[in-house]
């Protein structure tokens, strides 16, 4: 069992920014889980992650930076009511129940800012972990878009569309 | 029968705007089919509709604009092979063939730009014109977001994800 009892969730600080970037640029520059364009300069990943969500959190253990997330909203109009999450765990702390704290996290904080269910739009099939830990806090599968993903190994691959009701209370 | 032959498509001209705004107007302050803002004011829909988008065309018959659509990537990174479009058409033209005409252009737009499938993000499903037409297109329903679209009338209403592969030709 993982001990994620003194893992902390706050706010994302501008310069906290610097902390993340190696693990921000390594997963995007991978291009095998997030549909960003991998070739972003770090500026613009830094705005599409840290300045143009709602809100951006860091997961802290002992004063080190385990991961980041961002919030916003996946829609608007008739769809504000639902927003999207990003996750992004640091490879050191894989495994440590990091990417759960935060998934629970964003949920509550998701209530707390009005939004009644959460979106994945596009979870590449091949990122099994990420697809069990999100079944597992309760995600439905609503569909699967059939070779929507381009993996940079594996080539054509579907991916799901992702939907929880976060309903009432938190 | 509809004659939609004397229907042509063509790219929206920035003068266009002005034309076209009555309509756009009108179905983005209704807010029952698109997922975007009702408030938006008309610069932010001109800049939404007109310049945001890879390309905005125009339906035209003996010179009058009939409907209007735009054609953009509905992802990056591994998910830039697949676009996305909206369309609307003027209130005076409903019934005619446009939306098909456009739906039908944006096909052939689409795979001449290098996409590869076009994806609905949010059909919302009391827009059952637009689902019958779509699937007609050959559209498939790839998932239904539960309560996904606050309808102005009917409250919250499932929203579908529907996606069709372009595959090769035209």
């Amino acid at each position: 069992m993982t001990d994620t009892s003194d893992i902390t969730i706050r706010l994302a600080r501008t310069e906290d920014f610097d902390v993340l970037w190696p693990t921000l640029r390594d997963v995007i520059r991978a291009g095998d889980t997030y549909a960003i364009d991998p070739q972003l300069s770090q500026d613009r990943i830094r705005a599409l992650w840290m300045e143009e969500p709602r809100a951006t959190y860091v997961a802290e253990q002992d004063g080190e930076l385990l991961g980041t997330y961002y919030l916003k909203t996946n829609a608007q109009g008739g769809g504000a009511h639902v927003c999207n999450c990003g996750y992004i765990t640091s490879a050191a702390a894989r495994g440590r129940g990091v990417a759960r704290a935060m998934c629970r996290h964003s949920q509550h904080e998701a209530r707390g800012l009005g939004y009644l269910a959460m979106q994945f739009n596009c979870v590449v099939e091949t990122n099994t972990r990420a697809i069990a830990l999100w079944e597992d806090e309760g995600f439905a599968t609503v569909g699967v878009l059939p070779d929507a993903f381009l993996h940079p190994e594996a080539g054509y691959v579907p991916a799901r569309v992702m939907f929880k009701w976060l309903g009432q209370g938190g």
